[in-house]
């Protein structure tokens, strides 16, 4: 029977030989790449009394060789060229932190020809290139590991993978983007407007001057892909996720939602339903009573419901350098902790064996279902009457109607409508319509809401 | 290079053969068994998909054996004998979910013995014997899992031996008594006291006929002796812990928290100080803006504050039939991922491997350090001031001082007192000076505070 080194020796200290390190080799040394050599060095003892043996930093692949030398020390050789870090014979594992998809794709394609384990937090590499990674890593039998390619301090990809195995996922809904979070706090807690709280993030490092990304759920939708791949076993599926950001989100909706009990969050969902899984990113409403309306800031927080253990939340930093770096080493410790020579892909990339994947289609947005708040301008208070029961009529189920308590000042009144669960379909043709209504004064505003029960 | 047997031969199908099933002998089938029954029968095409081959139950010991034989429905044999279970030739892995610490020993060392790994969801025996069964496990080279055994739902585990790894864990603290969480908010929620809380629990099924064992916090002390065993590699010290229940919390405190921006909580607290550990189960104040302070009901909720991570937090259900299965068929997967052959103790069963383990002594009650709450009932409204600054002459550094707003019926004006960190030592001393102290008209209540930043 095998038996770890360092256990199976421990009756006989006096024969027992200091295990082999774990060598990683490691592509890109920015934010990502300096705060993991960083932890790497502070707690080298206590990673190595975990993962039974050292893990050492041997070669890192960086464009601006100088900055590289200045964070390393010296005491680790740096080159340019990452292929020789993916292709080192001294190199066990290779961390890719450098970003990007192409030439990550290349190098990470070539260390895993070369029999060697990938780690990587490049959640667009995956996102987009993931089932031909997945696949190689595979035919070669290695590992390639990627908790720090969602909500980064949050061992999530674990949770999902390993932990919750026993259960059939019935969806996955999460904040997982920091920036986004932290522009909707504002937004609430200080009655900013979208530009004013975007530029705040700015200010304070949360957004990057080009904020695209992040604003309009494109990382949002990376991270998606990944979770409602490992949630029920579908490959990544980036083109079909429905993507929605926050830049067109009034501060109005944001002050109506909280009336009616509310908060407004950028939410990915990964939902199984019988034709199929719904995969969005999109505002929602949540209600202020539920854990999820509580994580704010840049944090991040994700739930996972299971048929056996029920809802279950993982809260934690979405982004960081040291928050990135304890992924990045935890995914480093897995592999450390397979034996060397019988190292191999322990847990499949995706939670599910490859013979096991299902082709769940993907629902197109008229097939999903959720409620929906609308904030309707009207031409008077009394409107509100009509505008319910017009509703009813075009068979979107009402279940609470009110008029805005404060209106923008120069607007006029505001029917807020929430829903009953309704297909999108139902919902857009009613939307349509309702913006030709009489009583309707202006632009009606529509979002989901997700009560996450 | 090894390789997984169901990945490795996707190439060549049509040689494929079914790989071996992972057998499962069980001893006990009560509630945790039932439902681990359940949850494997139902979900055995996921359940194999992720593990790599089928994971199925070959053998039953039981007290009741008509009872057993009915819910497992003549498909699996059943016996009376676990040492026959745990001693099996045909059974590779012992589910341990009969309960108590005496026989559940004898049966899981004897498994150990035999060269079959355990999964456990007896929190009693891993928090009285572990220390003898995770040794005599490293002998024989096989793994005790034990996910089940704290916060069941929530894979805490998992994220502390695997999912934390780099880390440097600065504390662990958490609500991991669903019994005294769901009577704490019904006594916030209805202003109900104690008494008629634990009624109502024990009404609705959440608190045992005794509560003793939950109420007095020793289930949570179990608990927190095997999170903080697992946060900084010590061995496991349940006699180290300081333990205190609810149930002397009065109705008032609860108010009273209230009227100053907290909720009162069950807290299982580990923290590394440079002294020391220390290591306490006690009811504390959680101000309303933390996440913790929205755990509400019978639900659990843990945060870990890493040196890289930051703090995350995990939140489930932490208790119930289905749910605590959801934790022993993840532990029964990771067995299964293992290959057969060579199965081994991947992780170590306290994250951290024997010869890394440290001795970290656990401070004493006088030594730990926190803020406090004081309820003082006063003569007059006026001793509010005399009060504050006798505390200050005791040392004890007061951050807030005010009346209660609303007192009971029939009792007196009550000073409220918050105070910034000061050694239990000091407080201690200067709560029994206060109690001769002239103005104080009945007896002072401490809690401590925790902010949890």
């Amino acid at each position: 029977m095998y038996r770890d080194p360092v256990q199976s020796l421990e009756p006989l200290p006096s024969r027992s030989a200091a295990p082999r390190a774990l060598r990683v080799g490691m592509i890109g040394i920015g934010t990502v790449g300096a705060g993991t050599f960083r932890v790497l060095a502070r707690n080298q003892a206590d990673i190595a009394g975990r993962a039974g043996r050292p893990i050492e930093l041997v070669m890192v692949a960086a464009r601006n060789l100088e900055r590289a030398a200045r964070i390393v020390g010296g005491t680790v050789p740096v080159t340019d060229d990452p292929l020789r870090v993916a292709t080192h014979p001294d190199v066990d594992v290779v961390v890719e932190v450098a970003g990007g998809t192409g030439p990550a794709r290349d190098w990470v394609l070539a260390a895993i020809a070369h029999g060697k384990h990938v780690v990587t937090a490049n959640k667009a590499l995956l996102a987009v290139h993931g089932a031909e990674i997945f696949a190689a890593a595979r035919q070669h039998g290695v590992a390639v590991a990627y908790e720090g390619a969602v909500a980064v301090s949050i061992p999530i990809v674990k949770a999902l993978r390993e932990g919750l195995t026993a259960n059939r996922i019935e969806w996955v809904a999460g904040i997982i983007n920091g920036t986004t979070n932290f522009i909707l706090s504002k937004m609430e807690d200080e009655g900013l407007d979208f530009a004013a709280a975007l530029a705040e993030a700015q200010a304070l490092g949360y957004a990057e001057a080009d904020p695209a990304f992040d604003i309009e759920g494109i990382d949002a939708a990376h991270k998606l892909t990944l979770l409602a791949a490992n949630a029920f076993g579908t490959s990544v599926r980036l083109a079909d996720v429905q993507v929605e950001g926050i830049t067109s989100l009034q501060r109005t909706d944001v002050a109506c939602a909280a009336q009616l009990g509310f908060r407004i969050k950028l939410l990915g969902v990964a939902r199984r339903r019988e034709e199929g899984v719904e995969l969005r990113v999109q505002p929602a409403l949540v209600p202020v009573s539920h854990l999820m309306a509580h994580v704010n800031g840049s944090m991040n927080g994700i739930m996972v419901k299971g048929d056996a253990a029920g809802v279950t939340m993982y809260y934690g930093a979405g982004a960081g350098s040291e928050q990135t770096a304890s992924a990045v080493i935890a995914d480093l410790v897995d592999v450390a902790r397979l034996d060397g020579t019988h190292a191999a892909q322990r847990v499949p990339h995706l939670g599910f064996h490859a013979h096991a994947m299902s082709a769940l289609p993907v629902l197109p947005r008229a097939a999903t279902c959720s409620s929906h708040y609308l904030r309707v301008p009207v031409h008077a208070a009394g409107d509100v009457e009509a505008i319910s029961a017009w509703l009813v009529r075009q068979q979107v189920p009402v279940r609470h109607v009110t008029l805005a308590a404060a209106a923008q000042p120069g607007s006029g009144p505001q029917v807020l409508v929430l829903t009953q669960p309704v297909q999108q379909g139902t919902m857009d043709l009613a939307l349509h319509a309702l913006q030709a209504h009489p009583s309707v004064a202006g632009k009606v505003t529509a979002l989901r809401v997700e009560e996450l029960a």
